[in-house]
């Protein structure tokens, strides 16, 4: 898709009239590399080529509202209900989002009341709206050095009404909703039903994936911690497959749709042999398939090491008479179940290895909870403050179906529909998997394949 | 300074008439935004009011050439010969670099021969010459697990002719070149001798700086590891703080002109309570100065903890009669002696607090080689290894004088001169240190201050 | 069973007529506590009551050999040639011993030639006798930085008369065995067979369990790097499960027998709020039963988290009809085959949580590989150091069909036999596992059970 | 000295009346190799030469009370008020140890009152008494994860009677003291001070010494946590001396009277050339000096790392006419200050290195602090929690004037002065140094030396 400088708006819910607490500090700063001001717009294109299609001059260039404090804000502190409610799987920096969100409207702005809404949406149902936590700058003080995420989270959207009903009741006037592409649309649902009853609550989006595969975020907090984590795993595997006749090691991380992980892990381990990811398809058998690949490796180096993302070759599956995820419905987030590819892949080469004379012993691992649940890295706890910062900055700034994100190290306010809009995914074209099949050594394709659709860019 | 598209061109050796090894791999690829074609350029600039007071059309707007493979290269890779130095102090992923660009070179080019030349430039002297390693694809295998570099370092530029003389002798005909500002600009000088004899040699600089303050790298390699690694010391001072009676605790962290690795611990670490950087300048006494600033947090959270990057404050050594930079003479690199501002801070603090009768027990910590000499972590790893691979794509084809480096998360080429033209500094305008402020409730100003002339940014 | 002095005496292959290289650092040594001279003895018991039982006076105790240095040894160095062979499980500080024995004999003995036997007993099999590797001091410098064993391993006794056969042919003189019960096991038959042929050939047993369930050595090498492993993976679903709503976190960590990984590592996280193990039956449904138990965890304080041996409630699963360890047969090195406990949990306890209407978030893990692949920690990596230096003090004496060991923290000779006369388990009654009660406030026993065996200590 | 069986009896407060709420637990139990039963005890000597010179039957060889619960106890739960205070430096584990004695007393005895007295003794001064922590089950629940106390310490001991005072005012039945030498002093002091005046107050110890220099405590808490920190450190020097030409590298460890630290970071990290340790005197000059020493290092190996204890070489400071123990009086704590043998070793080896044309680049770190406040590791939050039921276990059965430690690997009662008689230290002839030998190569001894005392040994 073509975005415009229009789709790039975001919405807000008018006029600023109060004076912010930070103003002071605002007074002498201007636009530099490290600084963008009010007022000021970031590109969404830096590539010449790119830029060269609009229509120039550049301030009708597609580009985004820069995130940050402002002067003047929309709500009067003083008068400030805030809720925060965390959605979806657990991702490293969780706690430390909603320490910095907490931090920053008790600390920086006044603000008196902060609720946390338990196991995320179900959190803001009739039956739960009590079922919620006062959190407070001593409350959260400690937080951010454990994993998950202190209050709670549950996949599944809920009745938007109902959600709006519960912000009402409880006199919320801004909400932040942490979550994945669950999360994001749901906030949207609710951003449109508040919108419509003409309801002055700000809604502000920090989106999470530990998949890397929402748009628009550089790379989602949390998702270097969590990778880092991944590595240890790859490493696990590829020790016992190299203590092992005829060892192949298999991980099988985290990565429905896209190959983020799998594919900056394998980077960072330098010990895998062999990348699957969603986005490249694979045959099994045949002359350069999968199967062929694996055993030349055993042969010739004594061991294998695979390296393996969740949503990778979910067409196989089909094809060995398995569910996989057009037969397996959808679960309470509305993400589709995939079928276990980890599983047809040890089967198959187990079978065919033995076939051929080198019975092998298998090393399969599925490390999910022990990478998802750990604390954010130093990197993402700077990282999860400064969004958590930008998020209470835009709230008090009255945007609303916004996301705070992060563009090319930018910090920016997306329109909450456009981060639900198409998913980030490794571009088999792009620098980061050439740099994957440099390290493996392995081939550009593993046989004749399906054709595959033209993977979408994060956006076209 | 304002920089031209001029100044942003990168000088080449020549035509390139031999097809890459890669070529195949590059046959489809277009301008995405995971990545940058041959040919495109990525804008200096992405905000709009900076971009409008360009001439557009955007094609002459200051813009950088695109790192990674050509289709052709100028090298024939049989006939290459390549060397690799390592010059200064020590920083995370020294070895990964020196594995990727072995790797890259012989997996990818079939590069023959590699030479490691011993202990930074003194390698490429006269006496030292044939202190050279054979660097092969077995012999780096695992050396990314261990910080510092295998070949060695050293401060000190050395004479040009000399070390043109020892490539010509080894018969290199591309040279990379790892280092910080005195690397940069020894390299600078060292294409300037090749170009005056009118040699074929490449020199690609692959900028290192653990204190973050070379421009056109967004963060350089080693720094995450770094900052990280540094939090455990600021962690260790608070622990011991918090456990004694009116308790200081000082971590003296690197950071000789830029305050990054003091602001980016601080805020992963989320325990320091006063941050003091370069491009700040403090006043120890008076009213609103550091030390009624620190009496004030002890008597009332019973301890203080400070974090203090080493450059800080250099002008009040001179104040109180101790010797700062402008005596203090220059390094074998060329880097100014730094005063002892971590002892004055100590002595002055101590002095102050048993005035006023809260004797305090001081905690102070300087681990400067605990926190450069360890092993990159995962993040580091995969931007070493790319940052590699650009620096051995561009010597490939024929590209000298520049550095591969990192420009809002585009790889792409630098002319080396631009590399030490200026210095990447904390702009305390800029968001990061206005974070730093909100989470340690420190004041914009300690004390009347010296008027600070303005910190250039990183570029103007 | 009861064990006389005489049970405690170790083999040896004849008198001692070379100096020892390391005999001028030995003479002027004298029994202390920490250092038990040669000749002297250790006692298997320290307890006043169970000596009273002796016949004293105490020179007639059941004790120990003292491992350590001689003053004269029976092997001439310059004629030893050393084999190495690593058997069964990978556990964390094989590397270490390997490079412990490596630089004992050839820097302090000087012995020349060292041979590596790869993939365990496998290597000495007429197949495989040539696939051995040298074993050098430079070969091993920094193994130990890395998890598993550069020999390989393998699980499996082989034919003894075969394996006598390589080591007389390879030329060796003494072989150090690093192995669990299995490879102790085939030792004490090698042993044998040498025996009946008349050859002067050492075997020395290095004990490895990553269970801890070989008797006489404290705590085996490796056990303290493994558990602190687990608890990351105990922290792991403990974030999990608190974060879900009715959530249960269960992981299965490894212990056939023996239940010490799971108590120590439940012990060290603090995080569990069961802990189940072989030693200690238990019932799942019944009032009292661990269903109901877990049922109102969940009900009163929202989760529940599990730690799970992998050997616990075997005697269940053919309650469920389920295979169990009776009918499962063996693998190759001889252990019964466990069945899977953690599924028939999973199952159990969802179908029961949900009938109650606490329909439960599962979160699962069996870190196995994960665990057990890693490098050793400082703790083990000096422990296998000193272990590896008394084998090869053992040896270069003569001592033959001995493990050295450790026993109340003396490092002392036990023959091989003893090894595996028993296994060592969690003592219901002893102090580790009413700690374990202690920290998790669970019952003693869920359910009515049948009754169990007296769990055997470790010898009686 | 030798110990009779009457030093090693532990006072007690009378008769044990009350039930415990343990008891039921405790029927079935009987002696074991891990369990030793009330009213067993456990021999001080384990090998069998020493023993002989006893006048055995063995019920007279010197022999600890187990530590452990009893049937019945001299304090009714419901009565008692408990005091828990930390003295002296930091050490991982206290707050293991705080959170473990907590649990103890709150759950398993149900006692309702635990008062923590603020930053060590001098809590229970006149001054501070009311300056207390209520100490409660929610709020130690998460303190194990950080390192430091939550107590806060201090160094130094205070008035006995009024110390006694406070613990009466604040109607104190059982004061459990974590503390070093200096603490268990105090707490011997306060003890008497106590019987004086006929007051029905237990006071028990709990060791703390990270240098590991108390005796009969196998290892104290936290010494392994440190040693496996301080390898850390090791390694950063080793790799910054081995980067750079004629590279120096120094760490200062802890250790004032015992080099265990150094000894076993050495040992694990496998990478220092040197260690010296206050056991064992060194000549600087001279043939067969370290300075000769290190010059061959640096000559043919091209570098050199030191390990140093601090409290090494103590003598050579006053023959360079430096400050050392015997001139520099003691600190709060009764400890003699040691001079810097750090700053003489840079200084001399760098001064003989240039001499002899070899200008080294020194790379010298002192990590006290960030090794001693780390939170504790695996092994030692096992051993922490197990320590602390014994202390209560002990205290509640009316044992007074008692340390509980751990003598090979059983935990007993040791009477309080015992643990401040003799220091434990490294043994020159015990295997561990003989492993430090074995594994740096380095000689027995540094040039002619001063004759040194006789190391006393644990005991003699």
């Amino acid at each position: 898709m073509t975005l415009h400088l229009n789709d790039l708006r975001v919405r807000d819910l008018g006029e600023c009239r109060y004076d912010s607490p930070l103003s002071e500090l605002l007074s002498t700063k201007q636009t530099s590399p490290h600084y963008v001001a009010e007022g000021d717009r970031v590109l969404l294109e830096d590539t010449v080529s790119m830029l060269a299609g609009h229509s120039l001059p550049s301030v009708q260039a597609p580009s985004f509202e820069a995130a940050g404090p402002r002067r003047k804000i929309y709500f009067d502190p003083a008068e400030v209900t805030a809720g925060v409610v965390t959605c979806g799987g657990l991702c490293p920096g969780l706690n430390n989002v909603i320490r910095g969100l907490v931090k920053a409207l008790a600390v920086h702005y006044g603000v008196k009341q902060i609720l946390g809404f338990r196991n995320g949406l179900r959190g803001l149902t009739a039956e739960h709206r009590d079922d919620t936590i006062e959190l407070t700058v001593e409350g959260v003080r400690d937080i951010h050095h454990a994993g998950g995420t202190v209050l709670g989270s549950s996949r599944g959207g809920q009745n938007a009404d109902e959600m709006v009903d519960s912000l009402v009741l409880r006199g919320v006037t801004m909400l932040f909703v942490v979550g994945g592409d669950g999360g994001m649309r749901a906030a949207t649902y609710l951003s449109e039903a508040i919108r419509a009853r003409g309801l002055d609550i700000a809604v502000i989006g920090v989106p999470k994936t530990i998949d890397n595969d929402l748009p628009f975020t550089d790379q989602s907090f949390g998702f270097q911690s969590a990778f880092a984590r991944a590595t240890e795993f790859i490493s696990a595997v590829s020790v016992e497959a190299a203590a092992s006749p005829n060892g192949v090691g298999i991980v099988k991380l985290m990565g429905r749709h896209s190959g983020f992980i799998a594919s900056y892990a394998a980077l960072a381990a330098s010990a895998a042999d062999i990348v699957l990811i969603p986005e490249i398809p694979f045959a099994l058998g045949g002359e350069g398939g999968l199967l062929a690949h694996v055993e030349q490796h055993v042969r010739t180096k004594g061991h294998v090491v695979i390296v393996l993302a969740e949503g990778a070759g979910q067409d196989l599956l089909a094809d060995h008479g398995l569910p996989q995820h057009n037969g397996n419905g959808t679960d309470a987030s509305g993400n589709i179940k995939l079928g276990n590819i980890g599983e047809l892949l040890k089967e198959r080469i187990s079978a065919h290895l033995t076939m051929v004379g080198l019975a092998p012993t298998m090393r399969y691992i599925d490390p999910s909870y022990a990478v998802r649940s750990i604390a954010a890295n130093a990197y993402d706890s700077v990282y999860c403050l400064r969004l958590a910062h930008a998020a209470v900055h835009a709230a008090m700034a009255g945007r609303t179906e916004a996301a705070v994100a992060r563009w090319r190290r930018r910090i920016v306010h997306v329109p909450l529909p456009l981060m639900t809009s198409h998913r980030n995914q490794v571009d088999p074209d792009g620098d980061m998997w050439m740099s994957v099949l440099e390290t493996t050594c392995q081939p550009a394709e593993f046989g004749p394949v399906r054709k595959r659709d033209k993977v979408p860019a994060d956006f076209c």
